[in-house]
């Protein structure tokens, strides 16, 4: 059975067949910017608007991501998307154009794994023999709506993170390749009680930190079996809180753990804690982490991508913010992708 | 393989366990009353906001569903859920509350097939023993969000149809059981062009349309082999339009379509031209029709959850409205629930 312990899938026929990444200018002028496969040097990306600049980023690594997996848009079985937006109206609108069937995910951040993982169950259990996942985020359209209109100009504390601008996208198949899909565990929501829409590091640790020992526990492994465990946007606040929990849980991961919002950005650039959003664990996932799988410089790695269901409507009721982390496994194979 | 044609899959294992749904006053007071387990006099559901109430709605709808399926939440092995409101906040606070690890979901009205739909190829490709699946909607919640505050009393053309208020839920499992899941199709992205958000029935009915022929081609099915086809939230706008579809297809499905949005209401309640939401199709499928095949009044019906991925802000920027159809074979085994 592919079911392992109480909220673990296994998979033994699952393979990366590609990736692709898009970009804005924040990200590319970061430490992994030569991982990328397309980068705009302007935050509209030749576009109209904040939500057709986001539309176009997802068009972008969906583009990328085929073209590397030679592969046409109706050879895709199922596309399984999500973004950050209401009515995830970017995936919406790229479904529309791609016309591949077409299921709708939101959860907030950890989107990016729960499409792979939803979308690697659908190819081990049979149900498909390929699967496209895609998720996005921009900081305009983000910002604007979570928080304020980035035209405001609001001061933030510094315990807010920076929405990544970009979109990431893998495809999913039965054909061996370098990278192997392995697991993936979905998370529980949790809520701490935070209420601070500028601390989203805080509120998403606990959830990270059940899913990550929810894994050790259902697949009787240990930091120890990874090279990275590396969380999605918990930032330069979440990570230490993270760290801290699984310690108090038995397991130290102080050795393993990074954080895409750490890595996608230079400590000197105006990014608060660190990045945050969709994009952020999918571009950093699906570019610079799968190079080091390739390259062999890394050979398992756990990606705990995090979500806070942030809503304003809730927030300005008084509600505290829920979060959720789901994470998959990466491994791999020696060969190339 | 479970997978038939491009976009079908089949099920061989997964049965309802049982169901539960919570409805409001207009529900109530139309012909399907006595079919729901949970009913409220008034749209507050004894909540102090719209948004609690609709939470209040979505947790009645599992309470009884999980007491009915001899169930406790921490024997349910994955919640896939979802609403219409921004960031799935019903689906997201539930889940916060039952501990079920969760995958949220977003298909707009689509939701409550989508989620039946996934919910049963994890349980059929062994990743799940048993899935709860839940959706709601609330009329004040949807209409604030969507359209216009009903405070505000705003006048509507006859084409708007009228956001159900209520949820239902459906516990899938392996044990067999009076009515079986045997098939579902997933549907791709049809947008026709309309942009008038009080028009939803004529906009999906495209997507109807083709998720309907879709499952003939893929199961060399026809209308002759259901006793009942019935759409989520047409109403009287889009039920011709998808009738005359088909028929241009070449399939007649005028003796045995039925729309959820018409059965729910009276013709005398002032509904416009009929029910939606995601409630619409949940509550009409897991009260009314889950009865009439445990009956035997039916014996194969397909319930073709019709979802208009409408979006102010995509309006606002003079787009029109992208939608998308899921649709659940549910067969009578002969047994009770």
């Amino acid at each position: 059975m592919p079911k392992i312990g109480t909220q673990t899938w296994s998979f033994s026929n699952v393979f990366l067949q590609s990736t692709g990444t898009a970009v804005g200018p924040d990200e590319a002028n970061g430490p992994l910017s030569s991982t990328f496969d397309k980068v705009y040097d302007e935050l509209h990306c030749g576009e109209e608007n904040w939500e057709l600049a986001e539309r176009k980023l997802m068009e972008d690594a969906i583009d990328f991501c085929l073209k590397k997996g030679a592969m046409q848009p109706y050879g895709v079985d199922f596309f399984l998307a999500g973004d950050l937006l209401n009515q995830i109206v970017t995936a919406n609108y790229v479904a529309r154009g791609n016309k591949i069937p077409f299921l709708g995910l939101f959860g907030a951040c950890s989107t990016s794994m729960e499409s792979v993982a939803l979308g690697a169950s659908l190819i081990e259990g049979g149900f498909a023999d390929n699967i496209l996942a895609a998720v996005s985020s921009h900081n305009a359209t983000a910002e604007r709506q979570f928080r304020y209109p980035t035209e405001y100009g609001g001061q933030k504390p510094g315990t807010a993170t920076y929405t990544v601008t970009g979109a990431g996208a893998a495809l999913l198949g039965r054909q061996s390749s370098g990278i192997q899909i392995t697991a993936s565990t979905i998370g529980k929501v949790f809520d701490w009680g935070i209420k601070d829409p500028f601390d989203m590091g805080s509120a998403m640790a606990p959830a990270a930190a059940d899913t990550i020992s929810a894994h050790f526990k259902d697949t009787n492994s240990s930091p120890d079996d990874f090279d990275l465990i590396v969380t999605g946007d918990l930032s330069a606040v979440g990570s230490p809180i993270v760290k801290d929990m699984l310690l108090e849980k038995g397991y130290d991961v102080r050795d393993v753990h990074n954080d895409c919002g750490l890595m996608i950005f230079n400590s000197d650039q105006p990014v608060f804690s660190g990045g945050s959003g969709c994009a952020c664990s999918a571009v950093v996932t699906y570019g610079h982490l799968m190079e080091e799988l390739i390259k062999g410089n890394l050979n398992k790695i756990f990606v705990v991508a995090t979500g806070a269901l942030l809503s304003p409507v809730m927030i300005q009721q008084k509600e505290s913010i829920p979060t959720i982390a789901h994470g998959v496994v990466f491994e791999s194979t020696g060969g190339k992708m």
